[in-house]
Parts: C-alpha cells; structure tokens; sequence
C-alpha cells in the first residue's frame, strides 16, 4: 500500500524542539507534563531518564528543571532559581515573544490586554510578565475592565483564532485612542488542517492518528470525512486489512500531541499491507 | 413658533476654532478658503479683511498667512517660511495628532499606512509628516502596497468611518506582527446626525440649514424627514409661513460647513412667525 504524509502533521515547532531539548537532558524532570500523551512521557522516562514535577515544591537542590512549551509565571521561574535548581528554558519562542512583549509595554505605560483563557498555563505565564494585564476570553468580558492607562497593547494565546481576535481589536479601537496590535497567534494548528484537506482531496482513505480525546485530531477527523474514506487511530495496531482493500494511496495525518515514532510505525505498518 | 436647536449642529470644533483666530488676523489671508461656505467667506473679508490665497506663490513677503483646519503640508510650511510670511497654525488639533503620530512612527521605523483619500489636503498633510507613509482608501488597496519595513502603524482622515478603519485593521494584523492602531477619527459628523435624529423625534416640523449641495446637509436631511415634517433652506429668507401652521415646536439643526450668524437668522425668524 502507498502511503503519502499530509505536508504538516503532528508536533508543532515548539513541541519538536520541546522534546529535542528533553533528550539532550537526561536524569532531568519536567515542571507539569511536558505534552499531553502519556506514550511520549513514558518513552522520555524510560530512554531518558526524563522525569515528571507536578509542583514547585517537588523540586530538589541542584535538579535541572525543564520549563514546557507553555512557559511558567515570573514568580515560579524566580522560586525555581531560588530553589539552586538548573533551568532549562524549553518556552516556545512563539510563548516568548508574548511574554516579552508584555514586559516592555507594561513598562511604557501601556495597560495589556491578552485575549485567552485566564486558566491556561500559556497565559497565566504571559501575564505575570506586566503591571496592568488583562485577561479576556470574549468581547463582552471587555466592558468590566478597569484599565489604569488609555494606551492599550494587545497580544493573543498562541492558539486562539484569529477572526475572534479582530473583534475584540475591533471594540478596543473605537474606545481607545491607541491600541498596538501584537499578531501572536500561531498558525500551527490551522497549517495541519489545511495540510490535511488538500490531501484527503488526492488520496484513496485517510488515517488520522491521535489521542480518541484529543479535539485538533477529531478536527482533522471532520476534515478528511469530508472528501474520503477516513479511520481515526491511536497507533498502528488499531489498523484493520480491510479498509484498505481496492485502495491505491492512502494519506496520513496525526494531531498535535502525537510523536513522530508513532506515526512511523502507522507508516509501515500501512506500507506492509 | 417656539423653537429647540439640536443638542450638537453645524461648524465642528475645529472649524470655530479656526474662524475665532481668523477674526483676531485683520489684514490677514488664509491658504485656501477656511470654510466651504461663500458667505462665510464673504464675512471674514468684509467684516476682518481676511483675504484668501489659492496658492502660496500668492503669498507676498510679511504677509500674515492662516493655516486651514485641514493643514498643509511639510514643504508648504517650509515653503511659507521662506517667504517671510507670518504663519498662523488653525489646524484643527485633531489633524495636528495624526500629523505628529506620522512622523515620530516613522522615526521609529514604522511603515505608516493612513487610510483616507490620497488627494485630501488634510491627508496630503499628514502623510507629508513621514517617510514610509502609504494611502489607501479600501481594503483592496492593501494588496498593492510595497512596505519597507514589517511594523506597521494606521491613522485614519478625521471624518472617516469606523467600521471601514476596522475592517483596515483586521486585513493588516494578519499580515503583521505589529500593527500600532491610533484612532484619529472624529466624532463632529456622526454627533449632529445623532442629535437631529433626537429631535426631529420631538417635535412637529424640523427646519436644517445647509448648502443645497452639502452631502452632509442632505444626510441630516434624510435622518429629520424619517421622523417629521422637514424642510431644508439655506439661509431664512427660504422659509415660508404656511410650513408652520398648526405646528408648536420647531427643531433646527445645519451642516458643517454652516456658520452660527446663519443660524441665529433663521432661528429668529421662526420665533417671530
């Protein structure tokens, strides 16, 4: 059976270089789970020795410290320090440069607006870095802000959509005299989901490989439904001979926490049919 | 007749304010006409000797020259100079605003995109103030424009519309990293429509005074004649009694470019009918 790869799948940049950064750390832990699939924990446990701090306090003098690609607040990364632990910054750039952004406007006297959602680590990391930063999940969340300045600055979780960010944009300008517009959200996920529509237009069936949970990887799902036969799998042993009979090329798309071995191994397995 | 003015109408802030400082230039004469309104123009002449000059190389060494509300540009300020005329500022402050954002986002190496008609004098001024400055009057215009560098930042000609500046913005912070958004449009237009539609809601008749040719006449025209009986004259000796009978109370409102003294006229006669 041939087999083609969407052109973006899986990990995004931040992750891959989240786990490059994991293995080059052995005997070392991560601050809260580093991504959400247990396989791919497990695996940097077992070849890595790469272990697992649920909180601060879990963490020992002289540990070397992996912070995910979601980042941590300022008070955790200065306790951290304190605790003589060794830092790894494994912080996408993409949360970065948020989380910089922040810093420097806050200190020009501008309030912050971060469209998200106040509970996600991402965000809660973002705003730690500023004076007068707010957090909205909606445009009618704007109408109970107390601002202290009349210049705002806005950034957006990285994940967050762009059409609903305009709008909120969109109620600041009319309100405020100037409002600095930080395009912070990353294309990632959109990159997969456009990858996979034009793909699942050329091929015979579809596997999507992904968490059964996992929302981006149903999306992806949805998507190939649409133009073909298309299977959602977590890993190769779930594959069945019959879908694949009378087909000529199957495609092959995988969610945002799904690692590179196990779409490999979906791969061949495929390939040996 | 009891008569009621709406709660905002005719000249806007700016343009008092320039007709104020024209009275105190006897002698004086002004770069293009302060007003688009021949009467008004006529006044100042007859009653302060403000003379109009079509071009600056009409200006004569000494001479005492206003700014109009719309300002000039860069050049022709420098150009003023030159001639040793005395130069009196009645740009409107918020066309001063804009000019000054042009110039110190493009000290900081911002690509400025202003939205509003190239060939406006108030925008030929402001884009005069930077260096990568670009006009655009649609959203369409977006795709032509060759920027230099990749922060952008918009002001928009004073009596544009929100919505479109809106629909401006999201297009650009898409595409950029940064877009700076400064909110330069002003209020004037919308807040006599708004008002007339008040009180042409309240009462039995509702006269607007304007230029027959007055877009902005005819707009408060429309919203008045939704609601009561309206006329629109140019000045009182249009009115006719007839209009007024069995009518109590008579609204009154008038375009921009439509001077007090004018205003006043027609109110007065009215309460004597």
């Amino acid at each position: 059976m041939k087999v083609k790869l969407a052109k973006n799948y899986g990990f995004c940049f931040g992750v891959k270089r989240a786990i490059e950064i994991a293995e080059q750390q052995k005997n070392s832990a991560t601050m809260g789970p580093l991504i959400h699939n247990q396989k791919e924990i497990s695996r940097l446990k077992n070849n890595f020795n790469v272990d697992l701090y649920e909180n601060i306090s879990d963490v020992k003098k002289n540990d070397t410290v992996i912070i995910r690609t979601h980042g941590i607040t300022k008070d955790d990364l200065q306790t951290l320090k304190k605790h003589d632990a060794k830092v790894i910054n494994a912080t996408c750039p993409f949360v970065t440069t948020p989380q910089q952004i922040v810093k420097n406007m806050s200190k020009e006297n501008y309030s912050v607006i971060i469209f998200g959602d106040a509970q996600h680590p991402e965000v809660k990391g973002v705003k730690s870095y500023g004076e007068d930063v707010h957090v909205v999940k909606s445009i009618d969340e704007l109408k109970d802000l107390d601002l202290k300045y009349d210049k705002i600055a806005t950034v957006a979780q990285t994940t967050k959509q762009k059409d609903q960010y305009s709008e909120i944009v969109n109620a600041l300008m009319i309100r405020y005299k100037e409002v600095r517009v930080f395009n912070t959200i990353c294309d990632a996920t959109f990159e997969n989901q456009a990858a996979a529509q034009e793909l699942s237009k050329e091929v015979d069936i579809m596997i999507v490989i992904g968490g059964k949970n996992s929302s981006n990887t149903k999306q992806l799902f949805y998507i190939c439904e649409a133009n073909t036969t298309t299977y959602h799998i977590e890993d190769e042993k779930e594959l069945e001979k019959s879908w694949f009979k009378d087909k000529k090329l199957c495609g092959i798309t995988a969610g945002a926490s799904t690692p590179d071995w196990i779409i490999k191994n979906v791969s061949k397995a495929i390939e040996n049919i």
